[in-house]
């Protein structure tokens, strides 16, 4: 990988997009080798942490690469939405962890996320219509993460915002005033990611996401299904008896 | 009833989820009640308080009912989820009282109220995925109250929360710091309530169900013909002729 | 126009609401005279600033149409809710400015805005099921705006609230303390749009909307071939040459 630093620890994929000489942008071998890394994902992967090298998480797209595109430059495009709908689509729990510049594809990725973490300082924006060029590829992921009324006013501002101002959107599920109150709150939300049960967790997942393109009814009939499964499954076996028995079940970490 | 207290007073039916011996878990037996209630609601009945006995609301499904469901256990799932449909669909506004544990099916009653009302340490969370098993039946009606953005947090970390952070991420209208302020405030709006017109406040509540599921010049269309009906019917003369006579209307209480 | 002021002024079309004899209400000549203006608006115009005479926004719909109406009634209603469909659609960017009476369609109005900057005490509600009539088409614009949670709460007990609370729903997107304050913040918003180049900001709004009714691949590929398009574009060619220059763009004010 030239682009990314990986790490795997006790369930858990840290991520690191490694390009701090340029605050970590998007360029296109950064969209391919995410792509790439979370297609070969397996079930013994619970929880994806996804954070910057240099103080920095990502400040967008790679200008460099518009320039050079040419014929290509739609598909470019439509290839960082993929990416977006890939991690929206992941069966493991997503965490990011958002300092300095969160930036239109940045701000993007952190929109797909399952638990955001934010520096109070870091920067919030989609800067894209002062360049005269659109928010394409994020702007839907932003809807959908802080609705139509937020969103509005920031695409067609390009305001820049804080990660204080992003807690208080929704843009974020947490805001912390230092590093260390940083590392402290993935440690805790990671804590309690690996007590819920990983086959659980994406079968609850996935209902989640079809609640919002699917008839309630249909996903309701689903979920009725998998919950008679889950009951019968290993797992469900295994959590009930822990509980029954007053200790962890054997995913707890 | 075993399982429910119900009280009709001045239009309001008030109905106790009265299981204090475990902290009012939903059985199937409760399930059936209130939908046999629910469905005998005539419009004399103009507003639903539903509240907990022994101080808490209620603390989830009741694992006994799993455990002998046998080859029913899908269908019984799926019958707490029509619950949830047919409280969302009540033509009478409904409140509803968060004190102590508003746990997995207790937090998806919660979530189909039209006001809902919490003690700011009541206790609220999702802890299915912890014990294997799914919020099928409920997840659905979470992100339909408070968006995906922050469903997915609670469910994908089973965390729990307090009546103060329900009221920050949205589950709840009001939160209150005593057990008198929860009175009083169930009191004030339930004074509102009655002194809207209980025909408009039905149709008002249909249409705002159907703008979630059906196109929007559907929706518009089918107000405009009821606005007109509105205000040709009983209800919409004597409303502007009381509000020109600076009177209270007849169904003013 | 014999109800609204009409002024422009370096690519901001400025309307007012002017019947301060009766707190701006909405009459049928209003409605018919504000989508004659949005209709003829062409490129040249770039945000539409829309405030109230006499120190209020809008107090609602015109009671004497109502009583005059006999069976235009239904077509009367339908052609506010046009009226909100065409504010929404606008390719312009739509500030509103709320003080005093916000109330009814002057609610509805305020929430197909692309920005909203209220003072903290103007006074929002939806009062019609007092009365015994629907807020038929305003409450789709609402759950819209700020979810259904909230809508349900407002519509169904006709509770009134003031700026600050209105901000706190998310109605509204900036809270001001007075005149001057809400005037300063007309200009900073303003400011910031006008930096940003028209067509993009035209074209991310209508892929904005676009992501609340179609499916999100259908956007997506839409808005990839449009980003390709701009990057190709006179705006994009002179953006991106500005932001490398270090210089405004041209549409820069």
């Amino acid at each position: 990988m030239n682009t990314l630093l990986l790490e795997a620890h006790n369930g858990v994929l840290h991520i690191t997009l490694n390009r701090p000489e340029c605050r970590n942008a998007m360029s296109l071998e950064m969209v391919n080798e995410l792509r790439a890394v979370l297609a070969q994902l397996d079930s013994q992967v619970r929880a994806v942490v996804i954070s910057g090298a240099g103080g920095h998480f990502c400040a967008g797209a790679d200008v460099k690469d518009l320039a050079g595109a040419g014929g290509q430059l739609q598909a470019l495009n439509r290839a960082f939405g993929t990416l977006l709908q890939e991690v929206q689509a992941l069966a493991q729990v997503v965490i990011v962890v958002l300092q300095g510049a969160v930036l239109g594809g940045g701000f993007g990725l952190a929109c797909v996320s399952d638990i955001a973490i934010a520096a109070g300082q870091a920067q919030f924006g989609l800067p894209e219509t002062r360049l005269g060029l659109l928010p394409a590829q994020i702007a839907p992921f932003v809807v959908k993460r802080i609705g139509l009324t937020h969103t509005r006013r920031l695409a067609l501002t390009a305001a820049r915002f804080d990660g204080v101002e992003a807690g208080r959107l929704g843009v974020v599920h947490f805001v912390e005033h230092d590093s260390q109150a940083l590392a402290q709150r993935v440690d805790e939300v990671l804590g309690q990611v690996l007590q819920c049960a990983p086959g659980a967790n994406a079968r609850t997942k996935a209902l989640l996401l079809a609640s919002l393109d699917e008839p309630l009814e249909t996903v309701l009939d689903r979920g009725a299904q998998w919950f008679a499964e889950a009951v019968r499954s290993e797992e469900g076996v295994e959590g009930t008896q822990a509980f029954v028995q007053k200790r962890k079940p054997s995913w707890s970490r």
